[in-house]
């Protein structure tokens, strides 16, 4: 009886999604266009002085480990600028992508352009959505928080890390964009370095950030749709092209 | 002597201006675009309880009086949505623009596309920026607003009104654009008339909303400039044309 409950419960699972998916696919219907759908990450802890000390690593391609703040004994060890929290792994740049596809089953999608489809954002902060992007030869990391800023006003963060140096970052752009109820909302910017760190860009608030009203009216049946698309950065050579 | 000083002052402000403007242009170099200064309006007080009794007014074209709240004995006289606060005016839709010209002395500029640069975004809050934009047959304001909706973080807030009832209000799409610093955020929406509730519009963050660091990023030497277009909204008839 309970193995009947636990398929129906999968069945309805999958219906679910895949009706999320034709919703997306309604909003984003550029032909091509690929509906990724993204369940959330629930992150233990956020250490807010664990960037403190990354900075220092993030120009010499040595990706510091994602180890809590409290654990850091060895000088070398710099606090964790991976994005998942509570992960006592460390390593070169080259290794980042499978670490992050075996270990923690982020997904990683093909094309210059995506639909990163959010669940469940009516979800406590803090809360994070992630996926890989690959694309122009190399792997992004897109990020989406909800994090309390101010307390009792949880807010979404968006931004796109590469997976490589500041200087191999800076040849792209990427674009974010939401597009529902008549508003449209996009934000264009050079990738960060996963080097550097991914809580300093958030709580910089240099990325695109929505308050729970505004992702509410860009959300459908408690999912947010993101368009992302990445291209090389001749875009910004210019500030002149408005 | 003081003669002399205050033209030398005067002198000393046009300069600052013009290298402003000069700025701007550099910036928006899109030819025939239009870059206009706007100064900051200081608003004496904010009522957050004023907006309560606007909404019955807005379907019958009737433009609430630019009363305090406390000031309201009339039943017939709703609290103010004028954006200019402590105006004790009221009046008919007809006569907003000379109303806003004569007497509080904002500028009206032509053409589809403009560039609004506010100046001295250093302000502490609550400040106003702004502006009358007339195209497409239509009047339109923009009202830049630095406010703190939680104490001690001033955040930026744009949004354009429609001098106009919210029928003819539906017929446009506006878009306010940032470009600077290989930074780009683009805000596309439906104008909110003029006889809706300007604050609520923004306490409920329904509009193009910057945290600081991101004004400082898109400021250039305290000032912010906005690239405004505005459009009939064949735009949003779709929602599928990302």
């Amino acid at each position: 009886m309970l193995f009947f409950t636990q398929c129906f419960g999968a069945v309805l699972d999958l219906i679910h999604l895949r009706f999320q998916h034709y919703k997306a696919k309604r909003v984003f219907s550029a032909a091509g266009q690929l509906v990724c759908v993204v369940n959330p990450t629930h992150s233990l802890k956020y250490a807010p002085t664990r960037c403190a000390a990354a900075q220092a690593s993030t120009e010499q391609g040595i990706l510091p480990p994602c180890h809590h703040h409290e654990a850091v004994h060895d000088p070398q060890l710099v606090p964790c600028t991976c994005p998942l929290f509570s992960c006592p792994w460390e390593g070169h740049l080259e290794v980042v992508v499978p670490h992050l596809r075996q270990t923690h089953r982020i997904n990683i999608l093909q094309g210059a352009e995506i639909v990163f489809l959010a669940t469940d954002m009516h979800l406590p902060a803090p809360t994070d959505w992630i996926i890989m992007h690959s694309c122009l030869g190399h792997q992004f990391l897109l990020v989406l928080r909800k994090q309390e800023k101010y307390e009792g006003h949880p807010q979404f963060f968006a931004t796109m890390m590469l997976i490589g140096t500041p200087t191999q970052a800076n040849n792209f752009t990427y674009r974010l964009e939401l597009n529902r109820n008549q508003r449209r909302l996009k934000w264009e910017a050079t990738p960060r370095s996963i080097l550097e760190c991914v809580d300093s860009v958030i709580s910089d608030g240099d990325c695109l950030v929505l308050n729970t009203s505004l992702a509410q009216l860009f959300s459908d049946n408690g999912s947010l749709a993101i368009g992302i698309a990445i291209t090389t950065s001749k875009v910004h050579s210019s500030e002149a092209d408005m």
